[in-house]
């Protein structure tokens, strides 16, 4: 069957489009914004964990941070050349889990995805702890509350995605634009006051660095390179939300796939030419760095600068170098900096739904994550992500330098799943492609996976085996969790799946329905449901009424009688105020007795709309309704009753349909929508 | 209508009745430490607050202490002597709200009900406080920490409350007998060491107590008559509890009314022996007792004690003093009374589910609290409660003497209702009443009540002129509060039933009936609710898919067409993953179609039994079922298939049924009861 056969069918398509959320796709110039934050962020912190693993070996030792600088270069222009492929050959948004799921299976898409959750949390703990530190270094009385500070943070970002922001373009373009231009500004400021001879020196100019233990010159060869391999893996940090874009691709103009790639290369080019320019800057002007735990090292006139000392953010020293005559410079630079890395940490809360719901939908998340109408679901695991970030922030202090450790390995964890499944992808395409352009455009692609595969492989084992002990087993270990719960769930899908397959017996008819309608009261609810049990013409028809009172019951049995319903009334007795059990035991009773025929129990149910009002009634009809449930051969109906205060539940419910969710603008799901009060109200 | 044919139409009651909770009445010899832990626990702190009262004025004033005895006892005989006209008169257990309801209105019903809420917190934060302050005499580790460690009992009895505790007549009967003898014991040898002219001094006999300021010798007659009924409004605190056995009268062995009054005989005489026995006893001993915050007051030889000296309450101080030679007897008398008091916070937990179910019953609580069966409202009822308790204990520091002030107002707001309602009861049976012996009868009661209000109304006039500023007035705000809420539910409920009354056409049948079944997959669910909603014969039948993928979409119409259902499948595209608006939308389509039909939704549901299975499923038909309840003209039938694991659910529903819940010992509903297991499995 074809799909124009599908689309036939679809009678009703145009007419509900319009009461679905609206779609605006994204242009490259708000496109880059919105994807890049996270990327961009990185400047605030990777080059001053450069610095500080570095200066392990004393200051000396910086004559190698520009090499490090063109290193993280390289590998980031390999890992971007690798992912312009992805995005053509991968156009649906499903990132690396879908190219590692089709090309190297099941556990290996588990595997990514296990990654990327790691990493979802780490960007949030890392990005708010540097913004933390930040924002001590331009407020003072924040200094030393940083992790109190990012905890609160945390929890505003998750309750604005909780509550939903609205996301436009703008919201992420001013801020990150004004980074770029704060940034590259400083820079060329900076690289003109070098040209002029001019460039003062960073305010931590004059100190020395002492080397650490088993650091001092003359450093072996090992252990020359195992330095430079540290600060080189705490650099590559500066590569992670890179593959942002590969999971967008729907949510660009057309040519989707083309914009994206574009998009890449630019979103390269500005990161490169931050994180170079930030360290050729910051070597020029004499900055020296260390762990803030390890501030005994740092000495003035040979002795330690001591506890007072406070060092700032590799970007603030040189801001405010640069800009000494000009302090809302050294603001502006600040101030973005700060707000860029709360929007990467944003990108964390947008990212995470998007991830979920594609879980959900192959069935290694709970399959509510994949409704995006699902509000619970979805708020749960915006707090999973919350108390996760918060938890590490904590534990670790709001100190970039630790939570470092454990960044990064995730993410080239998913890189290297990823280009292994784009070389598979190309080879196999190969296999069936005869046109001998199309052949080598593919094999174009297949060698720049394989070398972008070279470079993140080495990463990784680089990551792995100078991070390992420092951190990353923290990650490593969480990874397996997730990998496991995936698993698990998937698992259970499966195992039902099973159970419900259908089987020849499926197909019998009942062969009788015996219909009861619950009576409470004689009201409109219970006339209504009587009507509407009538209407579906039930083999045997009768109301049923507990009697936990006698003198209610006596009022009841004679208000039934005067209103000649013409429906036989039944009495079960309850003498302790029990309402469900007697039903379930009534049900069960007539099933028993024609185990071939069904029980429809019809409940009348008044819906009211205010939460106190909810709170006072219908606790019984959902009680009872769960417990029929588990109870075979029976049916239940609910006839609700719609009492005039149910008008502000509809409003309720419509305003949250058409709430923006986190994660909706990198879907392309946003902006031109109607207003629920434009579509008038239902009747 | 008569009795007769209502009991004809209850055919299922015999067989239900086995499944239901089991009925145990009780003896006179068990019912009477059920009921009187609570007013017999007072004795742990009436006799001190008489004597911190009195105590104001010096030691001196200690003359009036068995005056003040006499004079309690007197309004104890006075009140026990009308509730024994009350369990005659109204034997269903209503107690004092049903007697001011039924002859008062409801009003006064109502403010009976606020009473005795107030009265339950305070309950619970007396006699926790007290405990808490005999379990620091015992043991010396806690003293200073009182209010954590009563916050911390109170947590205790409350979890063990929502858990369920078997409740037995042993478990009240032990340690109530048990604090009988304990009292009475240690009150009688000291009673045979004062005819012997051994009787020891208690160890605060040497200290002399300086009268606090306004107090000074010698009083002026009001100034006396105001410290003496200070002492007597705090001395009635012993009165408390009483009026439980009123509420209690279905669960007493027949004939309820007669045993029910012996058993009220029968605590008063012990209440009353015990409280005049340890005022009488305390003095001889020469106890000199303050208030724990006026430790300077308490002179040794002229000079202040200091902040060391420890007061032990008085029954501890007797105990030591009379048990000089014997340990054990002071432990056993001080292990036995901080028993008691906790069984006595017990009691209110239990005795608040009770009201709650009553008060429910007329609709001035959440019709939930009605049912026994409901969890949530009975938990949530338990929970609320031990909030308040709690903080009544820690904003004042767990010190009965403060938390006395607000004390007892309450319970003499219910006691003068009670007996004017009681008067008007009688007064109004005697207008109809011709035989002059029963006439008689009824006028003896009458004049009982009349006294026992005279009494009640002038304690009622004392406590509120001698605590309102010390902290009465908190609890009159709070039964504000209580009926204010009572009357606004009430309202709501009033409201409701108006707006659901029938009117004429309310009995008009749907024209037809348009049923849609929903499909997520071809499988066991979806066939079972096809089949019953084709077994119900609506006018109109299609199944209905929510096309969120166009692969999914393309393989159910494969599996659909293959397998010939004999249901045209119709298809809602909802490019966004979102399944409920489309299907609500759907329906309202329809129905606005044809607004004098009804549109049925089958909804194919598999149920499972493990919380965290229910997690994973079953989400997005709860939603659905929320939204479409809002929908006019629609009705929800839920089609549920059980999977294997659903049992496990069916079995922890039917343990919950048959767990014993706070108040069903009271109620008359414990002990023999079936097992769940010996009822055999349904099938």
């Amino acid at each position: 069957m074809g799909v124009g056969d599908v689309s036939k069918r679809i009678l009703l398509g145009r007419k509900l489009r319009s009461a679905q959320l609206g779609e605006t796709l994204l242009p490259k110039r708000i496109a880059l914004p919105i994807f890049a934050s996270d990327a961009l962020s990185s400047v605030a912190y990777a080059p001053d964990e450069v610095f500080i693993m570095l200066g392990l070996a004393g200051a000396s030792a910086y004559v190698y941070s520009w090499k490090i600088g063109i290193a993280v270069a390289v590998v980031m222009i390999a890992v971007i050349a690798s992912y312009r492929q992805t995005v053509h050959a991968y156009p649906s948004g499903g990132g690396d889990y879908e190219v590692a799921t089709v090309n190297l299976g099941k556990a290996a898409g588990t595997t990514v995805a296990s990654a990327l959750l790691a990493d979802y949390i780490l960007t949030v703990a890392v990005s708010i702890s540097s913004a933390a530190q930040y924002a001590s270094a331009a407020i003072a009385p924040l200094q030393g509350h940083e992790a109190l500070f990012g905890s609160a943070m945390v929890v505003l970002l998750a309750s604005m995605n909780l509550r939903g922001i609205r996301e436009s373009g703008g919201f992420f373009a001013v801020p990150t634009y004004a980074f770029m231009l704060a940034i590259l500004g400083m820079c060329a400021f900076g690289f003109v006051q070098l040209a002029m001879g001019t460039l003062p020196e960073v305010e931590s100019a004059h100190l020395t660095i002492e080397a650490a233990p088993g650091y001092e010159q003359p450093l072996t060869t090992i252990g020359l390179m195992f330095l430079l391999a540290r600060a080189f893996s705490s650099g590559c940090a500066a590569l992670t939300g890179v593959e942002a874009i590969s999971n967008g691709v729907p949510a660009f103009q057309r040519p989707k796939s083309k914009n994206a790639a574009t998009t890449l290369f630019l979103l390269g080019l500005i990161a490169i030419s931050m994180i170079l320019s930030v360290i050729v800057l910051a070597r020029q002007m004499g900055l020296r760095y260390v762990d803030p735990n390890d501030h005994e090292r740092l000495l003035i006139n040979g002795a330690p600068v001591g506890d007072d000392y406070e060092q700032h953010a590799v970007i603030a020293q040189i801001a405010r170098a640069v800009f000494t005559d000009f302090s809302p410079g050294f603001y502006f630079v600040i101030t973005v900096t700060g707000i860029i890395l709360v929007l990467a940490a944003n990108t964390a809360f947008n990212g995470f739904p998007v991830l979920g719901s594609i879980l959900a939908k192959d069935g290694y998340a709970p399959r509510a994550l994949g409704s995006r109408g699902d509000r619970l679901a979805y708020s749960n695991g915006i707090l999973f992500l919350a108390v996760m970030a918060i938890i590490l922030i904590v534990a670790f202090d709001a100190e970039t330098t630790k939570l470092i450790q454990l960044y990064v390995v995730g993410v080239f964890v998913s890189f290297n799943l990823s280009q292994l499944g784009m070389i598979r992808h190309w080879t196999r395409h190969l296999a069936a492609e005869r046109d001998p352009g199309e052949r080598r455009r593919m094999q174009r692609s297949r060698a720049i996976n394989a070398i972008g595969l070279s470079f993140t492989a080495v990463v990784l084992v680089v990551v792995l085996v100078t991070k390992f002990l420092a951190g990353a087993w923290i990650t490593i270990i969480a990874m397996f969790l997730f990998f496991a719960l995936m698993r698990g769930i998937k698992g259970h899908y499966d195992k039902v799946a099973l159970e419900l397959e259908v089987d020849a017996g499926d197909n019998v008819m009942p062969t009788r329905v015996h219909a009861i309608v619950l009576v409470s009261k004689v009201h409109k609810p219970t006339l209504r449901a009587l009507a509407f049990a009538k209407a579906s013409r039930p083999n045997v028809l009768e109301a049923v009424y507990v009697a936990t009172d006698a003198k209610d019951t006596n009022r009841l049995v004679d208000d039934w009688e005067r209103r000649n319903l013409g429906v036989p009334l039944k009495l079960l007795h309850s003498p302790y105020r029990e309402l469900v059990n007697p039903i379930v035991a009534y049900a069960t009773e007539i099933r028993r007795a024609n185990p071939r025929g069904v029980v429809a129990v019809y409940i009348p149910e008044y819906v009211v709309g205010r939460w106190w009002e909810q709170l006072l009634h219908n606790q019984t009809a959902l009680r009872l309704k769960g417990r029929l449930l588990f109870t075979p051969g029976v049916m239940v109906t609910s006839v609700p009753y719609q009492l005039r205060s149910s008008q502000i539940a509809v409003e309720r419910e419509e305003r949250d349909t058409f709430r923006v969710r986190a994660g909706d603008l990198r879907r392309g799901q946003v902006d031109e929508r109607p207003s629920p009060r434009s579509r008038g109200r239902r009747k």
